[in-house]
């Protein structure tokens, strides 16, 4: 029924997706694609966004999900599927699952993002938090299907699940007339496998680019340094913190991408904002790769009409708001100001109202005896929100006009 | 060209709507109206957004302006125009100012959020900041435009603007076959008048539903009370956070409006969640009043699909993050404790060895020697991040079995 090798040898062939494609239409609804008319001001070509956050579940994750479980026999869902995932995979299987009526166990690292448990549990499927790793969760989760006999639906690394996620270029190709290049972001490589399959079989002249995350790369280099660090490091682009390569996806990605671009945590963090501000759209880290990529502007100057596609939603709302101070941090909106000031009553709010006379609004306040700056004196540290680099330098200089002694910290 | 009263002897009548609809389509594209699934899903009855908040400037202002602007002859245009706001009408006006050639004025209190005034100087207006309210940018803008001969554009108490935003209306009888009711939030009332005009006269059977904020009703009554309040209060719906009725809107609202729903700020403060969590959509605080009533459920039984104007998406970013993090604590995701330890090295360790255990994200720490509540020892006040009140009640617990002195502050 499937993984007859295409032509080329590779194990997903354009006919494996239409197949899936023409499979999962039923449950799948076809997302959006738009032009970005801010976006292609600020790269200075057209952009085009392919929304899969828009699914039900928030990613693309639904397309693969969906082509496995509607290619099961009926004995195979009568006893039930499992996975284990780092969130997205889990909440678009549970998810059809439950459409399906087919019993459905989700193994997550007990480091998941709390929206995606919570999400998932929602859904009606078993979620069992297991291990500190992706690694960890995903051997436990195929000894536990082994023992229970269900079908273990691996996040990225099947044909069946790479052909479910390249329904999405199939689509970009049907929406958009024209298009000469097209950005994913690469985790396991599922989807970007599976669209640039779908692209590449139809147009082979479109430019396909992945995305990597540096935290990936350097998380590969270090996977079997002794001693581990301490402290392990986190990414804000969980959906694609994928540390094994697959074995299927692999050999594919190689034949298929063009070019990587690799970006930084901090460009997905800038990335984050920037959908944000621009578009009015919540994309987590993973689909912010690819917007960070774009706004590296690393193309190939032949390209003109790029299509991004946005392959999830599913971003923690506390990690949200801490992206939005540190993008506050950078544009000179906060400033950090130690003022040295006699200890008695009355200084703060002499303090006070020369800063309230700015227009400057205090977040925060602490006191700081022991460490003065000015012995004698008592460090106030304040935390004030600002217009940007104009305003802070003119809160400074009429607190320095007045005598009074501050620094910037 | 314009005014004559419509048979009911309104200021604004169909027709006004239909003429203003040719002018600004070469301007403004049709903004698009989407199904819910999931905000459908939470009311029981069928949700579609019109999103106008994604329109250039991020909201409907534009269609108002720019109807103004092009009813205005060469010689108003040349001579440009002025106009007083809290921001969206001031973005809207300006963008489409500098598009038409027009010189562009615009006035805003000083209290605007930085966000408006930041892209509106970005249009090339010439911004000024005067005053602290609305009221008194509006006086001076009028005066302003007196003198330098300038056409004053009001923000919404002007028929060509209602005109202007009541294309809203048509587009949405013409995006949707069939709808029993619409949402539309109130504060000039322009956009409610408009909208509810054009759909009024087309189909007379639609429940027509205004949503206005408390904080204005309460801001309105208190108006002229002496004395004023020395802090006086915000509202984070500053798009309809307007104190005065018009006098060309009023009189229009009391006729075409079915029902009115008001509501509280922390109403609003959810609704912006809700539409980052739900749709993965930003939107102001004016636009989530919309939301917020349809949450509240209050609709005739009789209303089955719903269609809820979303006004705009121009939120500071800073104002974002805060209610974040005020719904976090909502849910219970934050705890704070005060934790009474021997001041000695190695309690704090003992205690942070605890929390880590429980998985408790540690967001802040603090010392208290002065005032802690077991004499002799030092409080440490931590701010933690939790799954939900389970979770809380876990870490809580982990405490007092192991003899430690905790309060939840």
């Amino acid at each position: 029924m499937f993984g007859s090798k295409d032509k080329r040898g590779l194990s997903v062939s354009l006919d494996d997706i239409i197949v899936a494609q023409a499979k999962i239409r039923t449950l799948i609804p076809i997302s959006p694609l738009t032009h970005s008319p801010n976006f292609s001001d600020l790269v200075g070509h057209e952009v085009y966004f392919k929304w899969d956050n828009k699914l039900k579940t928030g990613s693309f994750k639904e397309r693969g999900a969906a082509n496995v479980l509607l290619s099961l026999d009926q004995a195979a869902r009568s006893s039930g599927v499992c996975a284990a995932s780092l969130g997205n995979h889990a909440l678009a299987l549970s998810y059809h699952s439950a459409k399906l009526g087919v019993p459905c166990v989700i193994i997550m690292p007990s480091s998941a993002p709390l929206v995606k448990v919570q999400s998932t549990r929602a859904t009606g499927a078993e979620v069992i938090l297991h291990g500190n790793t992706f690694d960890e969760a995903y051997q436990y989760a195929q000894t536990l299907a082994l023992e229970r006999g269900l079908f273990f639906v691996p996040a990225f690394d099947h044909p069946l699940v790479i052909a479910g996620q390249g329904t999405a270029g199939l689509e970009m190709l049907e929406q958009l007339d024209s298009f000469d290049s097209v950005v994913i972001p690469v985790g396991g490589g599922g989807l970007a496998s599976g669209i640039a399959t779908a692209i590449k079989a139809r147009r082979p002249d479109v430019h396909v680019v992945g995305v990597r995350s540096q935290w990936v790369m350097h998380a590969r280099q270090h996977a079997n340094a002794t001693p581990q660090p301490l402290l392990p490091p986190t990414t804000i682009a969980d959906g694609i913190a994928v540390k094994v390569p697959g074995k299927v996806t692999a050999p594919l990605l190689e034949k298929v991408l063009d070019q990587t671009i690799v970006v930084s945590e901090s460009e997905i963090a800038d990335a984050v904002i920037r959908m944000l501000e621009l578009e009015r759209v919540v994309v987590e880290g993973a689909a912010a790769a690819g917007v960070a990529a774009l706004l590296k502007k690393c193309l190939p100057p032949h390209c003109k009409r790029t299509v991004l596609e946005i392959s999830g939603s599913n971003i923690d709302m506390n990690v949200l708001s801490r992206l939005i101070e540190r993008d506050m941090g950078e544009k000179q909106r906060l400033l950090r100001l130690d003022v040295a000031v006699p200890d008695r009553p009355g200084s703060l709010h002499t303090i006070t109202g020369i800063i309230a006379r700015t227009g400057a609004n205090v977040l925060q306040v602490s006191h700081d005896r022991s460490f003065s700056h000015i012995p004698g004196n008592v460090d106030i540290t304040f935390m004030l929100e600002v217009r940007d680099q104009l305003h802070k330098d003119a809160i400074i200089k009429n607190l320095a006009d007045l005598g009074i002694d501050t620094r910037v910290v």
